[in-house]
């Protein structure tokens, strides 16, 4: 049997020890296999500095491993004790508006700090030597949702000093500074590293370059503190995968460059509390209020899935919503069977493991209304007989792995941190475009991986670029020298990695591959609709529109009351480049040509509907309230489900 | 004669000497018979540490008082002098953002300051000693509008001592708070009472039960604030009435706990102003932008007249809208009639004396713009010959007493609390539901009390309960003693004291009272609605789901798309408990439902017209624009007015 | 040939040296005759304290005025070196919210910092010292963009103690204070001017009179600031014109006082960034999104042209947008055609010179998206040949000069801070209530001069007053002895320079003009609609609305529920009041009527047509995208198009 493994969240400092033994066994019972424990546990292990307790988890572990798991121990950084501020309160961070930020909930520690390093190393080289080589302790979690409640970057002294000494090793000379900064601008000429500050509470917008440099340098410091940590944890339990935690929809570090050596990469998955708080528009919010968008899933395990960056790694949901959550404007409850989707789709994109999050609510703190796999008086709830059914199918289902998919969509965080800098227009949102683009795409039925621009990409066959504002000259040289094909969005390649602007202008060292210059840029209201015709079609487009001039042929072009004619959509043998933001259909039509070209073959479906592989599993996802049949293939031999899907339904076939 | 005992706030240093005495007369003249002053003296008073100037008080009181007026006195401490600021800048109150709020305006004192206590004592004994046995001085007030501008809270360093002190008493030992708290969640386990901050400018949530301790430790400050003064004031005048001053739709501070020992209490009534800052709906606002809600005056005497919890006190509006204010983000006009109806109906509702702010507008300071009954120049205003007419008509009405009336609607203030630091869904707001059942209520013609939890029930036949998050086992263990029916809402008895999960989870103990269990809650996005079928109708719901177990009779079901069928009300002999918010005429149905059941009889009335009873007197009050006609009944005899009832109008009968 | 003198900002320190020469060259091949240097260039020539480095900018004024070009030179006060922030970190200014604006971009001084004060003025007497006499250097700039970025306050410790000096320097005496500002209201009574602080973060709004004061000190600040600087280079740099750089819409501090005794006066013009920032509803948004609003240019140069109020002095546009920018939420571009009606119709409301920013867009900083005549790479951009065809047309353009307007609208700024410090309703906005006054006297083809209270009104024969909140008997006296007809918005007179109610309440000593009293006033909110009937048609106002007794002729009357009847516009013959804040159609009527009664002939025209007169030319601009006639009149002879006006088109023609 494969399918997912499956695993839990558990906090045995929660619950009488009594409990341990039996919630072990009802785990097994269950079918789970992994058991995440410690992330918030430093306090009680260390409760004063340098005295420690280790009883109470050496007895969970060898609890919960003696039932039959495999526990997933996590350093315990991400809520450093109250003593530890007490001695130094300097490692609290500091917010964009100045105030420290207090001890009393949790990530109270600024990433800047070495003070705080320092610590976290030590109680990381504790666990590691105690646990390392427990046989029990079969994977390790660094840290614990890295940057939530913004705490990527922080205002602190420590930041500040650690912010100049980057700058000094990075400039050598003040001089060099004055100049890639472009301090001339406003007379804003530095004398000396010390002399610079944080780029926030200015009286206007602060220097491109500065703002920028100093999240280059907050994001190092994210790949420095996992880093370190994650050294000293697989040096002491080699074998073992050391995973980071990350969070869907963040993007206030590089998770490329935080990844690391590291085996596999985890995220949190919450499709209903991200879908509340994300950028969808009301009416599909409205639509996907109890299975969150289709494609959240997809799109962030193809996302933090190693394999599209090629390092053979896997990837993990650490934590999966289980019911409604507590945290977001309002949390309803999963339709019946979304659960049961969720688990299976994150399989189907990658996941070889998913844990829920978490075994039992808790009778108290800020997430007593978070539900979890049994309410606190341990009875089960909703996700409980879905995870069962789970574990019945899976038997059934042979060990496959994913393939590459013929498709990578870059995505660029520095870019995102651009867009915040300089940003233009409001209608311009790197995630939604990326959002827009990934939805587009997967109406055709192809499958993409969503990858860094580091990444080898000589296996794909097309390579989409909706919105990377960085220009950067070591990746646009690669795919000169690979013959894939490109889709590039408006504003790529607009900014050096200095936040100036690229000889020449946008879109930079693009032009190397599409014969196109942008002369200017305007963006644009809500509300104000620009169209463009498209072979005989006019869709709307919107927010961002670009003037250029091109020696490659034109394909679409505008049609609206402004300079009508003017170029919207310029094309050569290997690239399409659009000067709008498209709409949705607009994008299908573009994607789907591109596919075209590339070989890749188009299989469109409805936005309700889901389909990918796993090497040669199909499987179908029904998001929507309706039956939804997918077309019989030759072949084809369902294991799970048939043709027709009913709603919150799915299928699994292999294909031969 | 009876009716309304009629006054006016006054403040005599505002104007020339020359003029007070012929105020005194006009004011006489009018049909006044209180006039309240003194509550912004003390700098007036006391303009130097210990430098009294009484001369002007002393004139003043004996101006005013020999021209046949009674005076009501307030301690000053609404406003401390400059001076005492400059000798002790830590009395200044701090706000959420960890600002110190400074002098300028008024209220700039930290609740939990002892040393402003300190001067808050001396100077209310300088006032009782000097006044409290004049012969004018009839009443007093306690400090003025306690908490407003958000003054409730204060997050200075006396707060943190003040707080460290109180959960010292509480919790004796820190484990017990640790343990109390569940600070095992996120490790935030403290080691010493003096650890412990105040429950702002975390990086997350703050631990609910450290922010819920910390809101209970603050009411608490207010409590002894006032409950301090007003025992020196007691001591040094005895047999006047001694009052606290509130606000309308003020919930941050206990106000059951705050009346403390005094006979009779006090509220601001400003029923535009609070319509324009208020939570009803914009087409609800427009409709009553010129008389307020019919509801405002009434459900604000049903709580805080005394009577409803027993003490036998009464109930005066210390301060009456006569015209257009100042404060609001606009400021219309009343209609024509609109004070006279606030008058009559406070007066129905239980209040025996109705305040007027103030007897003529200031021509200077922040106020200027907020109407009197006369302009700054000194001719009548609006108001006046309202006024005028209430003396009039109240020349033919007997002395009367309300009774108390066969329905009880609770309203717990920590329950407020808990629902700001646990809100789990932006559509659940106490203030709402509860205005939302008092107005079903009254729609049904029915009379309510608005009590506390801890009030003598025993009278009441039928209790309802909208919003009580926090379980109160004292109170159901009362119930059960009881044979009252109620009605619960949802969230009832979900949360302890202590911001835990209750034993079982909700409805807590409540479920002595119904057989029935909560599994799961769930909030939802406005515009989203939820539909309940019940008797054969349909009705729409929304904002907030519960699903439950139940051994009880399930009378209501939801039929949308989501786990159509499950229970949505629920009853048995004695109670109704409903799983969802639901709308007007729901909720009409249901008390209605309730009402009969407890014997009590219906008169349906329509939402612009509302009917009281003082004693054997009946009171109709129209709010709407057209005429409307209320039944005749046996016995009557119309006193003000007749069966037809123009616009802004209304009559007094007595039944026989 | 005459018509708009031409030129360019233009940052020679952002470019290689070896460019300076061609760009002076290409200036002048198109036809530019001036050139802006120097504002941001502090750290630039003293790059250390004492130490500087005029061998740049000597070299630079000496290349663009060999060229042929004019320079303004700045002071460059606008930036201050960062070596001065580290010497002087108190001159960085502070913001509401009670913290420091740090050191990062631009403008981070404070106004009421006299160590800063006094190094600008030793900076400027550097630079006039320098560059006085030189023969290029032909006008100056005193810093730039006073006030914006919400500069013009500051809550420094400067501004603390300047403020109280200037307080004791004005009441002399504290008690005086207390009696001015009414402090005994909520007993605010000061002992001494040290006790006095600034009036932000109090707990409620502080007392008004202490506000406005603050606003008036903080003004003369700004006036101080400009005009010892513009003393200090008039005197070293005789003969040439010394100007002010205001902004378009920034009311915060009193303008016709701080334009001091220069010459000319110049603002910076920005018509979209403006319009998306502006206060517009979103439909004339929408509507103007490439043109900006048809009364942008001409409203702000009958507000800044010194014509208006009488010194003989001309107009500049400092900075005019020449495509897209980067700072408003979006940054359209302008339609073609729009920036040469910009050109046009700044020189026919009385601008002598208009300045484009920018030569060439800055590849780097924050307006790298700024768009200027070139792009970054020195390709044209789009207003480039737009600005060759205005060479080309002002050729047959014979010089003029414009008459004074037959009628004054006065513009008050102390009346803008009164209506923030003393709202009383949202719907009332002293910003939309004179642009909708505007727009109406322009659609009547009427002539205005925009003015303050205190210029010489003798040969106007109306004199428009929307929103003088602020009584001024000086200026009603002249009034009186002037027999101009006036029209009067309400709320006029309301409050006195102290922020008291006058004598017998509004409308203050304008009682002497009109025979009316208004006895309560009221603010409704948006939605709430009220009708006035004026001579049989019945009218939409809303917002504000009084109730007033008068003696005066009413003519129109409100009709809707609330005292149908009553006066809604009172007049005399001389004065029209109104009592509300009417719409369009209302003020159109209105203003017609008055115009009629003063003898000056209107010529009813559509909003998207605008027409003016420069002496003896005529000029109209069509900023619709439609075609609009124009009706020929006798002796017109076109010098520019013709009768029939395309889209974004112009005429201009001369009338015998």
């Amino acid at each position: 049997m494969s399918g997912p493994e499956l695993g839990v969240c558990y906090y045995p400092e929660h619950w009488d020890r009594a409990q341990w033994s039996e919630d072990a066994r009802a785990m097994v019972d269950l079918g789970l296999s992994w058991v995440r424990i410690g992330e918030f546990s430093w306090a009680l292990v260390e409760s004063r500095r340098g005295q420690f307790d280790w009883e109470w988890l050496d007895t969970a572990v060898e609890t919960l491993g003696a039932a039959g798991l495999r526990i997933m121990l996590c350093t315990p950084t991400a809520a450093p004790p109250r003593w530890l501020i007490a001695d130094h309160p300097e490692v609290l961070p500091v917010g964009v508006d100045g105030r420290v930020r207090d001890f009393g909930s949790r990530r109270h520690y600024c990433l800047s700090s070495d003070v705080y390093l320092g610590h976290a190393k030590r109680i990381a080289r504790h666990f590691a030597e105690r646990y390392g080589q427990n046989p029990y302790v079969r994977a390790w979690q660094i840290d614990n949702e890295i940057g939530d409640h913004d705490t990527a970057i922080s205002y602190s002294q420590a930041a500040l000093f650690g912010f100049q000494v980057w700058l000094r090793r990075r400039y050598l000379e003040i001089d060099a500074l004055n100049v890639a900064w472009g301090t001339v601008f406003w007379g804003q000429r530095y004398e000396d590293f010390s002399d610079i500050g944080l780029p926030i509470g200015t009286v206007a917008e602060p220097n491109p370059a500065h703002a920028f440099d100093f999240r280059c340098y907050s994001s190092e410091r994210i790949a420095l503190f996992l880093g370190t940590q994650a050294e000293i944890v697989r040096a002491h339990s080699p074998g073992r995968p050391v995973l980071h935690n990350f969070m869907a929809g963040s993007y206030d570090f590089d998770h490329h460059r935080s990844m690391g050596e590291v085996d596999e990469t985890g995220f949190d998955s919450y499709p209903l509390g991200n879908l509340v708080h994300g950028s969808l528009p009301e009416h599909e919010k409205s639509r996907w209020l109890r299975t969150g968008s289709p494609d959240y899933q997809g799109f962030h395990c193809d996302l933090y899935r190693r394999d599209g960056y090629g390092s053979g790694g896997r990837l993990w949901i650490l934590e999966q919503q289980p019911g409604p959550v507590n945290w977001a404007r309002h949390n309803p409850s999963p339709a019946d069977g979304a659960v049961r989707l969720w688990t299976w789709i994150a399989y189907a994109h990658g996941a070889d493991a998913v844990l829920f999050f978490r075994w039992r609510q808790a009778p108290f703190g800020p997430e007593q209304f978070h539900t979890g796999l049994h309410r606190s008086d341990g009875t089960p709830d909703q996700a409980f007989g879905e995870i069962s059914r789970i574990v019945d199918e899976r038997q059934g289902i042979p060990a496959t792995e994913r393939s590459p998919a013929p498709v990578a969509m870059i995505l660029d965080y520095p870019s995102r941190w651009a867009q915040a800098i300089l940003p233009q227009g409001q209608g311009y949102c790197g995630e939604e475009i990326t959002a827009a683009w990934y939805r587009a795409i997967r109406n055709l039925g192809i499958e993409v991986d969503v990858v860094g621009p580091s990444v080898d990409i000589s296996s794909y066959e097309l390579i989409l670029v909706p919105d990377m504002l960085v220009d950067n000259v070591e990746f646009v040289d690669r795919m000169c020298r690979h013959d894939a094909h490109l889709v590039l969005g408006p504003r790529c390649g607009s900014l050096t990695p200095g936040m100036r602007t690229p000889e020449g202008g946008a879109p930079g060292s693009f032009r190397k591959l599409v014969n196109l210059t942008v002369e200017r840029v305007e963006s644009l209201p809500d509300g104000h609709e620009e169209y463009v015709e498209l072979e005989g079609e006019t869709f709307r487009a919107g927010g961002w529109r670009e003037h250029v001039t091109t020696g490659d042929r034109v394909i679409g072009r505008f049609t609206g009351g402004f300079r009508p004619g003017s170029p919207a959509i310029v094309e050569n043998d290997r690239v399409i480049y659009l000067t709008t933001l498209a709409g949705l259909s607009c994008l299908e039509k573009v994607l789907a040509k591109a596919a075209k070209r590339a070989g890749i073959a188009s299989y469109p479906i409805s936005e309700g509907l889901r389909v990918t592989y796993r090497g040669q599993l199909g499987f179908a996802f029904n998001f929507s309230n309706e039956n939804v049949d997918i077309p019989e293939r030759p072949g084809q031999r369902f294991l799970i489900g048939g043709c027709r899907l009913g709603p919150i339904d799915m299928a699994v076939w292999t294909q031969t």
